[in-house]
């Protein structure tokens, strides 16, 4: 007679043993989260060279598990059978597929092509920024260009995708160029204008320069108010300093980082607004599917729509601000008139034309976007030699923005994305900002004084409308769909639009 | 025309192509190791169970790794042509067989009876705990002595080692009951009277307790300097605080914690110096065998070794006093009669009967392991019964040190280990205690002037004498022979009696 609880085990189900395959996936998946995040915020100055060892296992065991044939079995017999799975199973299984084609898309002997020509680049990126010289970067950008080329060509045969699209697909699911095309268009057609009249306003009245320098401890008080008010979980999260602002972990166990510069006090804060956008999405997915496929976020472009709706469209508001006001006096001593509410205001929303991605305010970062959007796709179809880069970047940024880079360093060098080979990135950073005001405002229409709630730093009414309608979804539907379901409407950059006339063209 | 670099590539032999898996278990054991210390140290606090699922997840990965047919073809293949390989190469496959017959030695359902009975074991501990009271605990204790003793004879049979012995095997490699058992012999003759002649020196002139508190701050700092001077690599490291003072890592980032209490200043910087010569141990290892199982420690008593040669042998003499004596000035504001060398000396040398193992002193704590060590092989054999523990630990106690536990709780109730089913485990820490004495013994034996460098605060002669005599060896001898390879003789209590004698009979 077997012991209790050990009866025999009825058979499981393709899909479930595919389940506990994913399962595995996931606590793998945690863990190189984990390693990630170690290795940024706490691991010895030293060991880079262990950590190096122990990221290699875990992605190829990551790697093994997906390109499995016995994971290859099961999805055909669950597909097969996948008519007496629920909805959200159906679902699962949908992603496990997707996770499966996008490892094995790519063959073993080009990845590893990739990562050498991509170790190369990258150096020779940092080499090409000290003499500020992109020749030095080309021929290895091209090596990259070219296999890349042929990754996505392969990625897409396999994928039943356009090449861009195939590696855009991983950041924006379900999305594809076309789509993403249309919406640049419309937003190119407007924002050059909107930026030309946004300037003229503010022009009429500069916002103060703020003096002197505030602690990083200080700052650190503030952005621990802030983003306990927001809801941020210590108990199920932490939030630390690094070289840069990031979110990484699992549903469960998220970490969020910002940087604290003394002489930039804003920066700090807004980085961490953020990222704590992100965890609270990563906080909000299905926790019946935490360790499934489809329990995960949508993807990157997602991600942004989560991390610009705290750090841009709440972050840089009026009522934001408002109920900033008397924490800035209370943790910085803030007082004086560079500290006045209208001032605040003003110094967080001044629209700048720059050369600079990352230095861009909310307006005229998309145009940033746009132009590499645009470059981007004429690398990989081959329309632009890889050499020719400098001057199609400087007269795209010209013709998008109206400013000319002084130099590479100013102009096509500023950004390591491409050297690493990442193509498809960048328009999911556009989407991103399209999607949160689009659910912004369909927000606003349900929520009664959202306004006012911000002011008085409430903030469960806005979490828990995103909640039901975005983080609980998961991965269940695509971006898309996602974006209708939540908002009613299909995505598009009229709400977007709307938003930055009703903020940039309002009282300044 | 295959690229550069992609040549065909020679056939790997057995043994390499075991280095290659052995090398992907390391990565995985520094992950394993992570995984631990973060959850010790840094975790949110509501994570566990997430964290639960990464461990079971990467434990699995490594025993099936072990367990692999593929794993044990290559044993046997290479097994067969040891001849052909060099010294570091025979031991390292004699330490992977090792790690193989220890992982499939014990029945994975036995295994899976055994973590399910432990786990109730150590939930009704805490109970007991709280009650006072062995009888709650009894029942559950029982069901793990019983699975214990199906694992010992499994695992005895299939390493070939009597039942005891196979468990002991992991902590003490080579080490067996008889040589173990000869050497507490030795202890149990003389103890007990050296034990009252250090009473009796000590009674002439008490220490004066040390008044007030010193606080956290203040403790790290001194902590912070002393183990510097030791040598504790902060880029290849960390130093934390945590509920309990460990020692957690892999060669190449090696962390280390301590506790500090207000009110009892010295036990933080005792617990640091302690996981200091561990990780100086760790440090030392050979590096081209890093990620090899011979390039690990040689178990838990050789660790012991090292922690206690810096906790207890050099930390607690006197010339270290002298070193540390206006560090305490320095960081601690420390000044007044009992602060005087004299008096730190004898506070951290007290010589005390009490019932409570982890607060008992160097002269002392070795009957309590030998208590253990009695009792664990008595309940092991079922010449004790379970229920019949308390009584026979009671007198046992009143024999070895003349002490009678006034409850459960002061007695049998201490320790987790055996709810943990860890038996066989304590002894490592009497073995590590005598061990240590012996390498001291040799040390000065060769390097002249220690006690003067000590002094001084120049620790590094007596690091590179460890390093030479045993660190470096990794685990290419049994414990037995690399205590002989680093001393010249045979593992035996005489250099430890020595120590013991010369410290407490002397001068106080």
């Amino acid at each position: 007679m077997p012991a209790a609880g050990e009866g025999p085990v009825p058979a499981l189900t393709p899909y479930q043993q595919l389940e506990q395959e994913f399962r595995r996936l996931h606590a793998f998946k945690g863990t190189l989260a984990l390693l990630r995040w170690d290795a940024a915020v706490t691991m010895p100055r030293a060991s880079a060279d262990v950590r190096g060892e122990q990221l290699a296992a875990l992605e190829t065991e990551c790697h093994a598990l997906l390109s499995s044939p016995r994971v290859a079995r099961l999805l055909e017999r669950a597909e097969a059978n996948r008519a007496g799975l629920r909805d959200w199973q159906q679902a699962n299984l949908r992603e496990m597929r997707r996770e499966r084609d996008h490892a094995i898309g790519t063959p073993p002997s080009l990845v590893s092509r990739l990562a050498r020509a991509v170790a190369r680049a990258e150096a020779m990126w940092r080499e090409a920024r000290e003499k500020n010289d992109f020749a030095v970067l080309a021929p290895h950008l091209e090596e990259v260009v070219k296999l890349t080329q042929n990754r996505a060509a392969t990625l897409g045969q396999h994928l039943g995708l356009d090449p861009y699209d195939a590696l855009a697909d991983e950041f924006t699911p379900g999305l594809q160029s076309r789509e993403i095309g249309q919406t640049f268009a419309t937003l190119s057609r407007r924002l050059p204008d909107l930026v030309g009249e946004a300037l003229e306003l503010q022009g009429g009245a500069s916002a103060a320069p703020i003096s002197g320098r505030v602690s990083v401890s200080k700052q650190r008080a503030l952005a621990i108010d802030v983003i306990k008010a927001l809801g941020f979980p210590f108990d199920r999260g932490r939030f630390d300093e690094a070289e840069r602002a990031f979110t990484e972990g699992v549903p469960g166990d998220i970490r969020i980082t910002t940087h604290f510069n003394p002489a930039d006090p804003f920066s700090g804060l807004l980085g961490a607004l953020h990222e704590t956008g992100q965890a609270l999405y990563d906080l909000g997915l299905p926790p019946e599917w935490r360790d499934q496929p489809v329990g995960q976020d949508r993807g990157l472009a997602l991600e942004e729509s989560q991390g610009l709706l705290l750090e841009m469209v709440i972050g840089r508001s009026r009522p934001f601000v408002t109920y900033l006001r008397p924490l800035l006096e209370k943790h910085w001593g803030a007082s004086g008139p560079e500290w006045s509410e209208q001032n605040v205001y003003r110094r967080l929303n001044v629209v700048t034309r720059g050369p600079i991605r990352m230095d861009a305010d909310e307006l005229t970062y998309q145009a940033h976007i746009i132009v590499r959007y645009e470059l981007e796709q004429r690398l990989l179809s081959g329309e632009l030699p890889v050499r020719e880069l400098p001057a199609a970047w400087n007269e795209l940024m010209d013709r998008r923005l109206g400013v000319c880079p002084a130099s590479d360093n100013d102009g096509c060098l500023q950004d390591v994305h491409w050297a690493q080979g990442s193509f498809g990135y960048f328009p999911s950073y556009g989407i991103g900002a399209v999607i949160a005001a689009q659910l912004w405002e369909a927000l606003r229409e349900s929520i009664e004084g959202a306004d006012a709630a911000i002011e008085r730093g409430e903030f469960a009414g806005i979490l828990g409308w995103l909640r039901d309608k975005v983080h609980v979804l998961g991965a269940k539907l695509d971006v898309p769909g996602l974006v209708k379901h939540a908002t009613g409407r299909p995505l598009s950059a009229s709400a977007y639009l709307r938003y930055l006339e009703r903020k940039y063209l309002s009282e300044w």
